[in-house]
Order: structure tokens, then sequence, then C-alpha cells
């Protein structure tokens, strides 16, 4: 454990930097991870400490209700997310943890703006939400596949930062975690859900249309992260070939954010011969 | 792990039997949990076990949406709400467990009936929801307490069975847990609060006016449970003294509820040599 990298290093391995991030590419990012972590060893022993710490500031920040952490995970199909959420919280209690996923909104969601449904998710102080998926659907998909005018679109960068920018003015911590995998990885990943029949139900036909569509989505990533990597909420590119590493700089992340918080337990100034227990 | 309780035999233990439930009384069930687990070590084992299968079993629950399950846990203060709901889920992924704490109502929810605070929160197909209270503290520190008139809680009891019906008709099982704990063990809890740093936020001097009151608590237990322990949800009474034990007692029922759902990975029948993917 002695050469895992400091929460600082990883931190500037993958953040895009807000005064430099008109500049952002991603083919400039790497994919594998293995720059952060030389061995997949070494990842499963950070993650493991990691997912352990999390539940422990996870804890005393549910105790101290000093802030709230929403953690956004966007990555195209098979990069991840689930997977990511599921380890990096693994110790932590379902108490303090909530995870919201934004599919295709519902005819109720459609008929309020396009982040009604995000907003009413947002976590109360003391609590970690993740959004598997979220307001930047509402760039991505949407935008590749044409579902609103481009004028809306365009408007859309500037909303969601106002968006991100109160929940960071009012005490929510905005950690957004983009998990980067190649064409190839994910050919490999689409291949072996039909291959494994527990991973079977989660393949759908669809996603090979979205395939096809690489490019555009790379280039619709590119423009949302290029437009809403702000001070207030900044964009990390997580390489996300190899799960191992992809996990355990996403845990790196998480526990930098709550440490950043500095939870303590109050203490409330009781006293056991203050009180008369029969 | 030879000798462990079947989870037949859990449910015997602990199901108030809705045939006979007006005849239930809380004096008769133990708090200790040893006719359970004779030790802790096989309660400690028992639950490893099945905090693994209940993650096993929640993974193809969400994969094929064949039900829901609501857990509702309730019991008097430092009966072990928080801790049980953390121990059973343990290794279940936050992707399909949400927990939801029902304290004192706000505006909002008052304005409602009181059901719909709960009803709102009800599990989606293919997920866990945990409710830490429910809508049992409507007839339990609102009864002892006098804030609704004797005949609107008297109504309740069959309201609230007439939704929980409803739940389980349309596919979500009901698992009712009550805590059950001695007065001499809650006194052990609530000293240990005060003297031990981490836990003294817990701590509230509110706990010991209720503790006064525990005669009234117990007997609106008690009316509670004669009355809404029915064939579609009925309630379990967990000796709660043993943490360990309490925590294996619950995981064996809620393992069991999993069971009878009999999820199972659903093949939608693709095939690799379908699909081309570059």
């Amino acid at each position: 454990m002695s050469d895992q990298p400091s929460i600082d290093s990883v931190r500037a391995a993958t953040i895009v930097d807000p005064k430099d991030r008109k500049s952002f590419a991603l083919k400039d990012r790497e994919t594998r991870g293995d720059r952060i972590f030389d061995s997949k060893k070494d990842a499963k022993a950070s993650l493991e400490a990691d997912a352990l710490a999390i539940n422990e500031l996870q804890d005393a920040m549910f105790a101290c209700k000093a802030g709230a952490l929403l953690v956004i995970i966007q990555g195209i199909d098979t990069s991840g997310k689930d997977g990511t959420t599921k380890e990096c919280f693994k110790y932590t209690s379902p108490l303090g943890v909530n995870v919201f996923g934004f599919g295709k909104p519902s005819e109720e969601e459609l008929a309020h703006d396009y982040l009604w449904r995000l907003h009413i998710r947002a976590p109360k102080r003391g609590f970690i939400h993740v959004f598997n998926r979220s307001q930047y659907e509402d760039v991505l998909v949407v935008k590749v596949r044409n579902l609103a005018p481009p004028k809306m679109i365009e408007q859309r960068y500037e909303q969601i930062n106002a968006f991100e920018k109160l929940l960071a003015e009012n005490g929510t911590r905005v950690l957004k975690l983009m998990l980067h995998i190649s064409k190839e990885e994910q050919g490999v990943r689409l291949r072996e859900r039909l291959e494994v029949p527990a991973k079977r139900w989660k393949f759908n036909p669809a996603d090979l249309e979205d395939r096809k569509l690489w490019d555009k989505y790379q280039q619709a990533y590119e423009t949302a992260i290029q437009r809403c990597s702000t001070p207030h909420a900044p964009w990390h590119v997580i390489p996300a070939d190899s799960r191992s590493r992809r996990d355990a700089t996403a845990a790196r992340l998480i526990r930098g954010e709550l440490e950043a918080m500095k939870p303590s337990y109050p203490d409330p100034g009781y006293r056991l011969d203050q009180f008369e227990i029969d």
C-alpha cells in the first residue's frame, strides 16, 4: 500500500481543469488507468481501504449533517455505472446512501422542465445520493438522437451550471464522474453480456444502435464536459477499461469529497451523570 | 453451520399467527433470542451467509422485476432499527435497496392523510425498500402521546390493513419486524450512548420521557400487532437484546421473503451469433 496514489494525485489525473476546460479533448484521456494504479492488485487494495473509509466518513457525515454529497455518474453503455456504484459503497450502510437511475423520462417528468426530476431527488444534509445517469442525458442522448431543438439544447449547459452552482452554494458537494472506455472494450463487454447467462438480461439490441453512433456520443460528451466543468462542480474523467482501476479511482475521489467536508461526531454536551436512567 | 435454524423455524419462532392474533401478548415473547440461535457465534455465521444470499437474490430480483419487497422495522428507542438495516444489507448493492426514515411528519406531510408519505415511498418492482419507522407510528407515538383523537386512531388499524393488502395484492411482499428489547437492555444502551463519544450525538433527552411511558408503549405495540398481523402482512417479533441474534434473525426472514419470490435472471433469447458487434 506504500505506493498508492494520493487523493490529490488522483484528482489531478482525472479532473478537467475549469480554467482550461474549452481545450479539453476526450482523445487526450487514457481509458486504461495504468498511469494511476500500477497493477490491479494495487487498485483492489486501494478500493478496499477507501470503501471502508467511505462508510466511516458517511456515518460521521450523517451524525453531524454538515453537508450532502451528490455523485453524478455518466458513461456510455457497459462503461460500468452500476458496478462502480456497487463497489465504492459496498461497505456503506444503505441508511445514508441512495441511488437514483434516470432512464427515459416518464410522462409526468416530461410535463415538467427537464431538471425537475433531478432536483426533487437531490440529497438532504447528511446523505449521499448517486445519480446513475443525470441531467447530462439531456445534452447527450437528447442531442445525438435529436430529441429536442438544437437551440434548446444549447441553452441547457448554462442551465445545468446554474443548477449545480445552486446545490454547491447551499451545502451539497457535486462530484461528476465520466467513465471513459474504449470502443474495443465496449465490444468485449457487449459480447460478454450475450455469452454469460446471468448477464444476458442486461443486453439490449438498442445498445448496438448507440454503438453505431459512437463518434457522435463521444463528441456530445466532450462538449458537455467542456461547457460544464466548473469550479463548483468540475468533471472527472475516469479511465474505465479496467474495472478494478475504475472502481479504485472513483473511490479515491469520493473519499476525497467526504474528507473535505471534515465530518465529525457532534457532542451535544450531555454527560451520564446529568441523567437518571432507572 | 450444521445446526443453523431453518428459515421456516425462524419464521415460526417470530411470527404472530394471524389466526390467533387477538390473544397475542408481548410478555409471552422472549427478548434474548437464545431459543433461536444457541450462540452469538452461530448467529454471526448465519448472518454472514444470509447477507451474502440477500445480495444475490436482490440482484436477480432486480433483473427479473418479478416483485418488490417492503421491510417495515419498528421498535422503541435503542432497539436497533438502524443497526439491523445496516447488517442485513451490508453486502447488498445500494442500487437495489433504499431506506426511508419516518420521523416527525413535515407540515406538507401533515397536510395529507397519514398514509400518503408512506405510499409515495413504496418500492417499485425489482426494489427493496426499508421503512425505518412507518405508518405504525400513527398508532404508537400518536396514541401514547394523544396526538390524535382516539376515534381516529381506532380507525387506523383497518386502514393500515387495507393499505398493506393493496401492496401485497399488487406484487409487493410486506415483511414487518418488531424489534423487542427489555427495559433493562434499553437502560444499558441509553447509558452507552452517553458514555461512548461517537454515540453521544444519538442521545436525546426526550428518549427518557418515552422511557417513562414504557408500559404505555408496550401496550400500544401489543394492540397494533393484535390488530394488524394479517395473512398478507403478518408481524414478526424479533428478540433484540442481543445484537448479533437480532440481526441474524431479521436476515433469515428477509432472505426467506426474497427466496419466496423465486427471482431468476430472465433470458430474453438473444444469442451472440444473432448480432454483429464490430
